[in-house]
């Protein structure tokens, strides 16, 4: 059986970044920009006046006031139609172009109307350029605004909407498609009978996929029945990512595995030393240049939920072109002794006793198919195998939740 | 003027939390908590089989091993049909019930068949209870899973479905309008003509809504037109947020006041001490108990930026009933000297030399039209009003982007 680190590496080599794509900007957020965005215009298109005031030649003011003659009122929107000269202003609005002959603005603050035509002005300091933003200074036609790999954020929203683009090319995020498997499960909306339980994996699953920045397609529930299971599996591997839940331990129906070899999906890990999690399955699809990475996890929700946030979140990143640590680690110190007993490494759930501290306690937990108890969890941490009795202080891995 | 610490009071004081209402489980992913969840089911329902493998009488195997008659296969999704007597043994699945009369399941590993119904297991310490989880251990029907206040991750989504909940009461997901105001706005799609610029702070303020956990509602443009305006402004006055972009400097064209005073909106304050974003407006209308907050945002792409990520982000985080801060600062420390000259608090744009060391630099800033410039910022750090000299090693607030 294999280490979560030699898991890890394992998904690392099989998990490349996906193909460049086409998407609304405002679908792009977190998302790798995959081309060079240039500019398609000047910004401003003019120099612009920055201040709502009067467009003014500097050199009028160079005794810090002067009466001029207001010769236009330049709305937002608006272009000048004249230009002014000495002794002359424009009344002018915060984003209109600066007529012609004048070189500064003086805001409204600084500026009284003293007739039908006429302002009075006190303004120390007006010179050439004063409250203008030139023409082009901020984007110029054909240059570079956003190079490819930038990770886009909100702004990078707002720039690529100030050079015409609502659609842009993008490492896109990963769709996940999700196919619950088993007899025993019934929709949450239902009161499940003897022996039968509801498909919670499913919803948590579509709401960790969505958290991890992918984009969840779920398929619903697959009954241990071939025919069924082989036409959801091929929905599923048209994503980009299939998560199983369920049919990959050793059970007498777990049809799961024959089923995805007919798919031509090769397996590349099966089982790993892990606990909760140990039955989770990997592996590989590529048909016709189309890749599709495969997890089995086990139906057990703790230990899907587990290997969702281990192995599942960090495909997902690397499909997305991500190369930060995909993990939420941390490193913590127990806030209490604690005695591990467990033959492989344990993702134990412990609640912050002092989250700036980085302190932290492990919980009561009745073990992995209690998902109720990990409410009160804030993070797992992470004890290597073996019996070992860990003291307050001692500092061990974290994965926060 | 108030300062940014004035106005942020007048945010606290003005924005409540919202109403709890019914969602989707997979839309509540961030949201709190508004009722007690209680379960409607024993989970397990039976005791149930943590493992593959044969149900026992744990005293069979006193020894350690023993031959054992396989009286029945019970496979998840199945109800055990006979009682195990001593010397004999279910084969059974994970997550099915323990047939009666057993009392410790044997995992496979440990076993082995020797016949058509005859099983010889090896398995040291096996005691009454190994392997199976006990009827309603993680669920007891009728006890709260989830407690009122609780923010819902991914997880709880899972424990929901476990109680068969796919719709919950929660402090929902405040739904933030946005209008944008002015003549001189096109639509990104568009070339903007002379004295037109494109509408980029519609789709940046989507996206900023859409990264601070609100739902964006787009109104698109609405011109410098008083029917317009009103019809525009009555309808973003139905979400919890209206956000209006541009229109509320002192312009000679700006009838967005004066609209929103027709609409009962009252203004709560006007201008803050602050570069940019100085000309931010806020107010609030209650009408039949329905409060909608309402922001004027400068139409410069920046100071709307700056101004979102300061005062909207918070209202909505309060309507949303967080209490933690919503800024996400940081105390940096300036990796080079710098020379700040500004009669305002100035949010100046910066990135990290060493994001693990919290070292930032000032970058080159032509001023708050120059948006594209942004893009090489990873924060904005916060300068206190006046002229001063900083050294490489002064500490600094910052407001992470």
């Amino acid at each position: 059986m294999i280490s979560i680190t030699e898991a890890l590496d394992l998904i690392d080599q099989h998990a490349a970044k996906s193909p460049a794509q086409q998407v609304a900007a405002l679908e792009a957020v977190g998302c790798l920009l995959a081309e060079d965005v240039a500019s398609d215009i000047d910004s401003p298109p003019y120099d612009k006046a920055m201040m709502d005031g009067y467009a003014v030649v500097a050199a009028d003011l160079a005794s810090d006031s002067a009466e001029l003659d207001v010769i236009e009122v330049i709305t937002a929107g608006n272009v000048p139609t004249k230009k002014v000269a000495a002794s002359q202003a424009a009344q002018i609005m915060t984003g209109a172009p600066i007529p012609a002959g004048a070189d500064a603005v003086v805001m409204i603050e600084q500026t009284q109307m003293i007739g039908e035509a006429r302002v009075r002005i006190e303004a120390p300091n007006i010179t050439a350029g004063k409250n203008i933003m030139p023409k082009a200074s901020s984007l110029a036609r054909g240059a570079t605004v956003l190079s490819a790999g930038k990770r886009l954020r909100p702004l990078e929203v707002g720039i690529l909407a100030e050079v015409g683009r609502d659609h842009v090319s993008v490492v896109p995020q990963p769709r996940v498609a999700i196919l619950s498997t088993g007899d025993e499960l019934v929709e949450v909306g239902e009161m499940p009978g003897p022996g039968r339980i509801r498909n919670s994996n499913g919803p948590m699953l579509a709401a960790q996929i969505a958290a991890a920045e992918g984009t969840p397609i779920n398929l619903g529930i697959a009954r241990d029945v071939r025919q069924e299971l082989t036409e959801k599996i091929a929905r599923g591997l048209e994503a980009d990512i299939l998560v199983l839940s369920g049919g990959v331990s050793a059970g007498l129906l777990d049809l799961v595995p024959s089923v995805l070899a007919e798919h031509q999906v090769v397996q590349i890990f099966h089982k790993v030393q892990l606990k909760p999690g140990k039955p989770i399955w990997f592996g590989k699809r590529v048909v016709s240049g189309k890749t599709t990475l495969v997890f089995g996890l086990p139906g057990n929700p703790v230990s899907s939920m587990v290997c969702f946030e281990l192995f599942v979140r960090r495909a997902i990143g690397l499909l997305a072109g991500r190369t930060e640590n995909e993990l939420r680690s941390a490193e913590v110190e127990l806030a209490e002794p604690f005695f591990h007993r467990g033959d492989r490494p344990t993702l134990f759930p412990a609640r912050w006793v002092n989250a700036a501290q980085r302190t932290a306690a492990p919980l009561a937990w009745k073990g992995s198919a209690d998902l109720a108890a990990m409410a009160a969890a804030d993070l797992l941490l992470q004890f290597p195998a073996g019996d070992a009795e860990y003291l307050a202080g001692d500092r061990i891995a974290g994965l926060v939740l």
